[in-house]
C-alpha cells in the first residue's frame, strides 16, 4: 500500500469525534494527532493510541501533518483559525455561514496561496453535498426549479433558542418537511411554496418547576425568525423522556431539481440523505475531501477551494484507472 | 455575454434530437451544425435555421466547432467514430458498454492527446450521474453497501429481444424495481439481494394474427440472460393500445449507499432520477459536460477523460465566484 495520508484534527467537539471515527474507516489514512484548546490530558480519544496535543503545539508539527481538519465552529473559531492555519497546513473545514462564505474564502485564499497550501472550505452536507446537487441539477435541467427540504432533523440553533426561554429546563426542536409539498415537487408540479408550506417545526420541552406551559408555548410559536413563519407544535415531556428519546443528532433532507427538457417532458432529479448522526456524516465528508486536498496540493493546486472545484474521482481511494474499470 | 460555445451534433437519432432541445435551453451555447450519414436534405432539424451537413463534411469544419457531441451507438458507431473524431475535435459521448470502457478510453486518449483535444467519454446517467453517485457514496461511507435500482423504465434492449420472437407484432418491456427490496435498503438493512429480488420485468405484447399467446409467453419468460432470472409478467394488448400508452421512453432509477459511520450509526444516501424521456435527459447530461470539456480544453487538459475527472463547478454556466456567493 502507498504511504498513508497523515490526518490531524483541530478541535474535539462532536465533529472532531466524528472525524476520529471516519479516519478509522479509511485504510489509506491515519490519525496523527488531535489538537485541543482544553488541557490535553482531559481529552479521551476514541483510540487511546492517538496522541493529543495542546492547540499551541500545531506550529511545531507542520512537517508531520498532510491535512489538518478544522473542527471548530463557524461563528467564533473558523474566522480566526482558518486563515492562520491555512498558512501552515493543507486544511479542510465546514464553515457554514452561507452569507459570509465569499469573505471567508478570500481570508483563507491569500495565506494558503502564499504558502503553497490547499484549503478547502465549507465542506459537509449543506453547504457541501446539497450544494453540489443544486448546481449539477441546474446545469442538467436549466429550465426548472430547485427545492431543498431539510429533515426530519434536530436543529441545534432552534433547540438552543427554546432553551434560552425562562422556565425551560431542556428542549429539542425538529424540522420536518411537509409531505404534501414534497409530493407536489416530486410530481413535477413545480409549485411556489411559502416557508410555512415547506417545513413545520416540532418542539419537545421540559418545564422548570412551576413554569407556565401556555406562556412558554406562546413564547416559542411567536419567536421571530426562528418560529413565527412556521406552524409549530410544542410537546411538554419529562426530563427522563428527553434524555431517553431525543439524544440522537438525526438530520437529513433532500434536494430536488424539477425541470423540462422539452415542452412535454418533465424530468426530476432527487438527492436525499437520511442521517442518524449529523456530525458523524459531516465528518465523513470532511475526511473524503481531505483525501482530495492532499492530492490537489501534490498536483500544485494552491489556495482556497470549495467542493465545486473537486472532481469526484479525487474523493475515492481508488485510482482513475480502477474507477473507470470497476465503477463507471 | 461572453462568446457562445459552438456545439455540433454527429448523428441524429433520439439522442441527437435531445441534444438539439438541450442546447436551446442553454443561452451560453449555440448549435452550429448537425452532421448525418443520411442525405442532409432528408433531415428536419428542430430549429429550421440549424445547418445540416453530411458527416463527411466534418473534416472541413474543425475551426468552426468548439465541442462535437457524438450521438451514435456504442456498438457500431462510437468504437470507430470516437478515436477518429477525437483527433479533430473536442468531443463528448455516451459510450455505455461498461465492460469495454477501459479499451475505448485508451483508443480515444491517444489521438486526443496527440492533437491537444479533450474527449469526455461515457457521459449520461448510467454510466454517468449514477457512477458519480456510486463513487462519492463509497468515499463518504466506506463501511457499507451500494445498491442500484433501475426503473420504472422502458428497456430498449429487452423490448427488441421480445420483438424478435416469431409471432410478435410489437412489444415494449419495462424494468420495475421491487418495492420491498427498495424499502429494506432505505431502512439500512443492507440485504443481500438476488437478481430476482431486485427487479421484475413486465412486457406488453401485440400478437400477429394467429400467433399462440401461451407459447410466446413461455418464449419470453424463459429467454436466457434477458428474462430467465426475473419474474416476468406478459400482457397482450392491441396495436392501438401499444401506440397510445407505451410510446414514452420513460426511465430512471436510484443509487443508494447505506453505510455506518460508527457501530450504532447507519446513514443512507440516495440519488434518484424520474425521467419522462431517457434520451432527452441523457442529451442534457452530454450538453452540460460539453461546457466542461470546452473549459478544460482551454485550461490545457488534453486527452480522454470521464465524468470522474470533472469538478461540478465546470458544469455550471456561472463563474466560480458566483457559485460560491449564490449556491454553496
Amino acid at each position: 500500500m502507498a504511504e498513508q495520508i497523515r490526518i490531524a484534527i483541530a478541535g474535539h467537539g462532536n465533529l472532531g469525534r466524528g472525524v476520529e471515527a471516519s479516519v478509522a474507516k479509511n485504510p489509506d489514512m491515519r490519525l496523527v494527532g488531535i489538537y485541543t484548546r482544553r488541557s490535553p490530558d482531559q481529552l479521551t480519544p476514541r483510540d487511546s493510541a492517538t496522541p493529543v496535543y495542546a492547540m499551541t503545539e500545531l506550529v511545531n508539527h507542520t512537517d508531520d501533518i498532510d491535512v489538518l481538519i478544522l473542527c471548530g465552529g463557524s461563528k467564533e473559531d473558523l474566522p480566526r483559525q482558518g486563515p492562520e492555519l491555512a498558512a501552515l497546513f493543507n486544511t479542510v473545514d465546514s464553515f457554514d455561514t452561507h452569507a459570509r462564505i465569499p469573505e471567508y474564502f478570500d481570508s483563507v485564499d491569500a495565506p494558503a496561496r502564499a504558502n503553497k497550501r490547499t484549503a478547502l472550505i465549507s465542506a459537509g452536507w449543506d453547504p457541501g453535498m446539497f450544494s453540489i446537487n443544486r448546481i449539477i441539477g441546474e446545469a442538467l435541467l436549466p429550465d426548472g426549479a430547485t427545492y431543498t427540504f431539510w429533515g426530519d432533523g434536530l436543529s441545534q440553533g432552534h433547540s438552543d433558542a427554546v432553551r434560552r426561554i425562562p422556565g425551560v429546563a431542556g428542549a429539542v426542536q425538529y424540522t420536518r418537511p411537509i409531505k404534501e409539498a414534497v409530493d407536489r415537487v416530486r410530481n413535477s408540479e413545480r409549485p411556489t411554496l411559502t416557508t410555512r408550506e415547506k417545513h413545520r417545526r416540532e418542539c419537545f420541552v421540559v418545564l422548570e418547576e412551576g413554569a407556565n406551559a401556555e406562556a412558554i408555548r406562546q413564547a416559542i410559536v411567536t419567536m421571530p425568525h426562528y418560529f413565527d413563519e412556521y406552524d409549530t407544535t410544542v410537546n411538554f415531556i419529562s426530563a427522563e423522556e428527553l434524555a431517553r428519546d431525543h439524544h440522537a443528532m438525526v438530520h437529513g433532507g433532500f434536494v430536488i431539481r424539477s425541470g423540462n427538457t422539452s415542452p412535454e417532458t418533465p424530468q426530476v432529479i432527487e438527492y436525499g440523505l437520511k442521517l442518524n448522526s449529523n456530525p458523524e456524516f459531516t465528518a465523513s465528508v470532511l475526511v473524503a475531501y481531505a483525501r482530495a486536498v492532499h492530492r490537489l496540493n501534490a498536483m500544485g493546486q494552491h489556495g482556497a477551494i470549495t467542493v465545486f472545484d473537486v472532481a469526484p474521482g479525487l474523493l475515492s481511494p481508488k485510482s482513475a484507472e480502477e474507477l473507470r474499470r470497476e465503477q463507471l
